[in-house]
């Protein structure tokens, strides 16, 4: 695609200054527009190393109103689980502008650039990143700003001749030119793969002025036409495969239980090298999430306390999933799970997760029935992605029958301190049971998947759980340290 | 206060069990309280290297609800501007218990500790930072863990013999037990000279039994206590000095002015090396606070447009302060701003700022005569901090008559891509203008210090005022680069 770029193509002072001049009081108006009906934008400036991305993106910033609009750095930090980190978590909210130097595609094409080879993973992921923000509604815009070898020779001599600025100059920039066929192989490459999701704006950035003008109208052109077709409520009807298996807890044996005077030994011997397990998770910097499904009543919590216990307090963090805050619901569902995902070395232990797309929202009806068929691959993704990121991932459904919970709902209003846990609305949604059924199987059945398993635990009997829980974690840390 | 501490106070198994099931009751129920009445709650477990602050920080945890409760590590990363930053970000909102591992006072002791010497200003500033939140009803408990020199020895042997416990003592953590005694005069020195704003804890963390129930029954009677007089509303009356200059307008000139055509030359004149200065400052690792008040339609957003078009887009943050969210309104006034401090070599302006307290809370009612009046030397206490952090801290007060503003306004509502700038509730600000004016020229009064001068721009001038924003900001920079 690179190859066929016209590089030639330029701008006269007073023909830009006209043009411009209109665009930019369209920009402000439509930005208003964004704002007022509520459209996620994301915009993304990828290119060759002193093409003049921070130049065009602070005259993208002039006319905006910077109440909506932010411009964000894709680089990682060291710490980051994921090169998608910085975009997840600066992901736009409904009618804000986000604006990154670099893409999501980076770490794709550093790759190819460094090792010739192409891995699927890094393409597949951030496609995946970049469609999950299309199915909610975000408009994507894409440049990659072009010159040629020359030029971006020609720029790196005269930045480097001067004092001032020779510092900005590193030595990637440098290697950058001198195997600028190489990268220009590995550009092509990725653009070409990443199309089709949504198409690229080349952006012929020899003549500044004229790269100006086509990004600023491709903005305004791109915008306006989004607009018009927002929201796309009537997608393409997501159709699910029929399921194969029946019934998920067709093993499962709600009597397992343990003896009281059995549960004090076994817990010792499950726990007994957990701390040591979890020092050793931290110094070699291999995040842990773990994440908690189940009934109402079915234990998550202390199941939760009896974990941590055994780990630094400064290394986890217990993320309590209630329906999400206003500044939650106007961002992509999945935001505010990325965004308390660990670092490396950490651990993240999710109370309900991002299941509740496929468990109360679908229930409820809080989202469109093409939301939640879609959430059993959106999800998918975004776990394959966070294990092949090297993440220690693992689930439970905490399983219990419908007596057990009434005989816990009960017993928690005998007890003053416990009276608090439970509201109208565990009541409310133990009369739906029966709704609720048919999603929770529905979502074993469609994210059981090899690389992150469900691990259904029979929890009528508070002490078996405990010991299931705690001895899965347990065997999943010492099969990998 | 440490060389008097008894530490062979101890507890045995079944009297720790007896006590410790009552208390964890109590505490359960307490923190429900706490969460209805709203009150914020901070502690922090300081003390030696190998005193236990983990394990009775996990202790602690154990029967909290995880939703209204969370541990945060206190130290600093490289690139804060301050070590009051992970205290300010993660400042308890109400109903919420932060707990910290190490405290605010940590930098002031082990400076003392290195250099030998005293620093008053590590002390005042963390002082400040307690008084602050004392002021706004925060509970503050501070746990100092005290074990003798022997003990602190025999625990690094001890964890260095191990090989899966090595790893975890540092050579401070050894130096520290060599050095014991210059360490403990400096942990004396600081919490002797700290002990006034909220008393000390001294927790005697030998026998470990007896530590956790320490820590355990303090949290208890403590929020017990504080709860019983929350909120403390009928505080001490604060009482201001009188002031002694009239009127900080005297010498302000708004006929000041700038022909259409010397504005050209003179704005490439101030901004010629603005680009340079803004990356020297990046690459010196200054961070640069700027803040900008004024009347509504006295030119804010042009001036900040104007300047951040020389600033590399990723290096500045511009920060629209509008009426606080609801979870702004649940924290100190002052964390909102804490927040968005930047990075070392970073830029933060401020499209209005802190001074809100005393300007537009103290004329709408929007916090107590008490809180606004305060405000004043909290204010200035931070803006000194930062200045001593070595912040460059600039801000403007950007003045127009009252017919310049109504000429604005009328003229805003003409240009249809700016009649969205113009609200009901600038008029109804405007109807306002005596009962704001009053509060401007004490405001200017009493912040003007040596340290954070105001700088009042004469904004009838549109051109004028740019020039001299920029002029300001262009020459601060020059002075101390």
């Amino acid at each position: 695609m690179l190859n066929s770029v016209d590089l030639d193509l330029k701008l006269s002072k007073s023909e830009y200054k006209e043009k411009y001049k209109a665009l930019e009081t369209e920009l402000i108006h439509l930005q208003r527009e964004v704002l007022e009906v509520g459209m996620p934008v994301l915009i993304t400036f990828e290119g060759w190393s002193a093409s003049g991305k921070g130049t065009l993106i602070n005259e993208l910033s002039q006319p905006m109103d910077p109440r909506g609009f932010r411009v964000f750095e894709g680089r990682c930090d060291n710490g980051e689980i994921s090169y998608l980190i910085p975009y997840w978590k600066n992901s736009p909210s409904k009618g804000f502008i986000s604006v990154f130097d670099r893409s999501w595609y980076r770490a794709g094409i550093e790759d190819i650039y460094k090792t010739g080879e192409y891995k699927k993973k890094f393409i597949r992921d951030a496609i995946n990143f970049e469609q999950h923000h299309l199915n909610s509604d975000t408009l994507v815009i894409k440049f990659f700003l072009h010159i040629s070898k020359e030029e971006q020779s020609r720029r790196l001599t005269d930045l480097t001749s001067k004092e001032t600025t020779s510092w900005r100059v590193t030595e990637a920039d440098l290697k950058q030119n001198l195997q600028y066929e190489k990268c220009l192989g590995a550009c092509n490459y990725v653009i070409e793969k990443t199309n089709d999701v949504s198409p690229w704006v080349i952006v012929e950035a020899e003549d500044r002025l004229y790269a100006k003008f086509k990004v600023i109208s491709t903005v305004v052109n791109k915008i306006k036409k989004a607009l018009k077709e927002y929201p796309k409520s009537s997608g393409d009807k997501v159709s699910l495969k029929a399921l194969s298996e029946k019934d998920p807890f067709r093993k499962v044996n709600l009597k397992k239980s343990i003896k009281p005077d059995e549960y004090k030994e076994q817990f010792s011997d499950v726990t007994s090298d957990l701390t040591e397990l979890s020092y050793r998770m931290f110094r070699n910097g291999i995040p842990l999430v773990i994440l908690y499904e189940g009934w109402d009543a079915a234990g998550k919590g202390g199941s939760i306390r009896r974990l941590t216990r055994f780990f630094d307090p400064r290394s986890y963090n217990v993320v309590p999933v209630a329906a999400p805050t206003k500044i939650e619901i106007n961002h992509n569902y999945l935001w505010r799970f990325w965004k308390e995902m660990p670092d490396k070395g950490g651990v993240t232990i999710f109370d309900r997760s991002w299941y509740g797309r496929v468990l109360v929202e679908r229930v409820e009806g809080f989202c469109r029935p093409d939301d939640w068929k879609r959430a059993y691959s959106e999800i998918n993704e975004v776990e394959k992605h966070l294990v092949d990121q090297g993440v220690v991932f693992i689930k439970f459904w905490m399983e219990i029958s419908q007596e057990e919970q009434l005989h816990r709902f009960e017993r928690r209003l005998e007890i003053p301190h416990k009276r608090w846990k439970i509201t109208e609305e565990d009541w409310r949604n133990r009369e739906k049971w029966d709704n609720y059924k048919p999603a929770v199987d529905e979502m074993l059945l469609r994210t059981s998947t090899d690389w992150a398993p469900w691990t259904i635990v029979e929890g009528n009997n508070k002490h078996y759980a405990r010991i299931k829980t705690i001895k899965t974690v347990r065997d999943t840390l010492k099969s990998i340290l």
